[in-house]
């Protein structure tokens, strides 16, 4: 069992990773290890203090190099889910599990909100999760709504499962190709059905079928926690990046805006001592 | 009048002035031009992002570099006090005044904790400010605290007014020379009197004065701002960094734990966002 698990590798999970190994923490830092595509897609930054006018990329290739001097490891994983076990929290992946005493999420903001009826259907014909919920779908009719191109694996897996594909990529560029899938593009506005899903409403047309797939980079906090507070979309956090859930923190741009790099450091580094403070109470 | 003075050279001031720059706004950042003693006093820094195992000195050096390619200079000035005048805000300095609209705190925390009547006694025989008070004590008998040896000069300049110094250095190498000085290697325990102060109590001694000059490099909050609520010593902030005063925020250290560079630069950014707020909800 590891002290703590931190969901996400933008930069206040790397912060809080950086500081969780100066105090000597044992931790899983989960995420992609080309860290979050969020960060290399800045222009210039000018405000993080330290680092002049530096690019996205530039700054990323930093926080790469500083994970390698530290000799921290990400492990490359797609969280689908987290439960709150009493004493220790469970983390569920798309194909491992792993456990830990604390859970610090570092998740960021997925650009596009949640659409009409799609908190609602979770688990009634909506999922986050090709490789969990697949299989499920073997054969039958279902729409994917793909938010980046690095999700479009996922996507590919589905259509070798479903006997017919809606693709509807948020994003220029699409890639995925195969006989049974057409392509939509168009926002997604609704999700509608009865007991289960059965149509997705989009601006002109509905498109019938037995369920959707979300592809999202990161999900909403509340669809990955069950039990998990937020407000707007956010996480709501105290001072010390503590949650409504004891033992488990948040951190960085799932926290709230303002969406800043020095922000989100700032928060990795108070939730990581946080998690200090809640480990040594509990000896 | 400025949009903003931040005051305070850490970590936290040099953030927000950045973010202030950033975001196009006028202010004014006092502090000393050398930035906070304390960043360059860290041996090695392994945790902020970014800047992997850099030393304190380094890291000193590279804000200063930032600080200049940002076009940001630092006005030198010992802030004595911080007055809400309703609508704006009076900065009061030991041989200078400015108004702003906003202000950020960025004091940090001096490690040295105000000691037994040194509240009680402000304004009644305890003073911060040489520059301000020191003609008052001229041909008097005063006792000189001092946290800092960058204060020294301060020390001189009330030997030559005051006849009789008792001069209390907490700290290792200190240098004020004079026929009317005596040294005390004490902590000072307590300031007592009556109306006034009258003496200084030490371990074994006490010492009779007219007045007692404590030399600190940070002050404490509420000694800085009348009506400023704080707590054990460090400003109250939500988590937009706002205080109990309007248009008033704090960052960094004087907010409290975690005493971290990268919390620090943190709340720096979300204070100057959160002044732009206000500026832009003002008009």
């Amino acid at each position: 069992m590891y002290d703590c698990i931190i969901i996400g590798t933008g930069v206040a999970g790397i912060s809080a990773a950086l500081t969780l190994r100066a105090r000597g923490k044992s931790f899983l830092l989960l995420g992609s290890p080309s860290l979050s595509s969020k960060i290399g897609a800045a222009e210039l930054i000018n405000n993080y203090p330290g680092l002049p006018a530096i690019s996205g990329d530039a700054f990323r290739q930093a926080l790469s190099v500083h994970l390698q001097s530290s000799e921290i490891e990400i492990t490359p994983a797609q969280v689908t889910g987290v439960y709150d076990m009493g004493d220790h929290f469970g983390v569920l992946c798309a194909s491992s599990s792993f456990e830990a005493k604390t859970i610090i999420l570092a998740t960021g903001v997925e650009a596009v909100k949640p659409i009409e009826g799609e908190l609602e259907f979770l688990g009634r014909g909506v999922s986050y999760c090709a490789t969990c919920d697949g299989m499920l779908y073997k054969g039958k009719k279902i729409v994917v709504v793909c938010t980046s191109k690095s999700m479009e694996d996922e996507a590919e897996y589905l259509s070798s499962l479903a006997a017919e594909v809606t693709f509807v990529p948020l994003y220029k560029g699409a890639e995925v190709e195969g006989a049974n899938i057409n392509y939509i593009n168009d926002m997604p506005r609704a999700i509608k059905g009865d007991m289960r899903v059965r149509r997705v409403v989009f601006g002109k047309i509905e498109v019938e079928c037995d369920g959707v797939f979300m592809l999202k980079t990161a999900l909403a906090p509340s669809a990955l926690v069950p039990g998990l507070k937020s407000r707007e979309g956010h996480v709501e956090v105290d001072r010390q990046c503590r949650t409504n859930l004891s033992g488990l923190f948040a951190a960085g741009d799932c926290t709230g805006r303002p969406y800043q790099y020095a922000k989100a450091a700032g928060e990795g580094n108070v939730a990581a001592h946080s998690v200090c403070d809640y480990l040594s109470g509990k000896k």
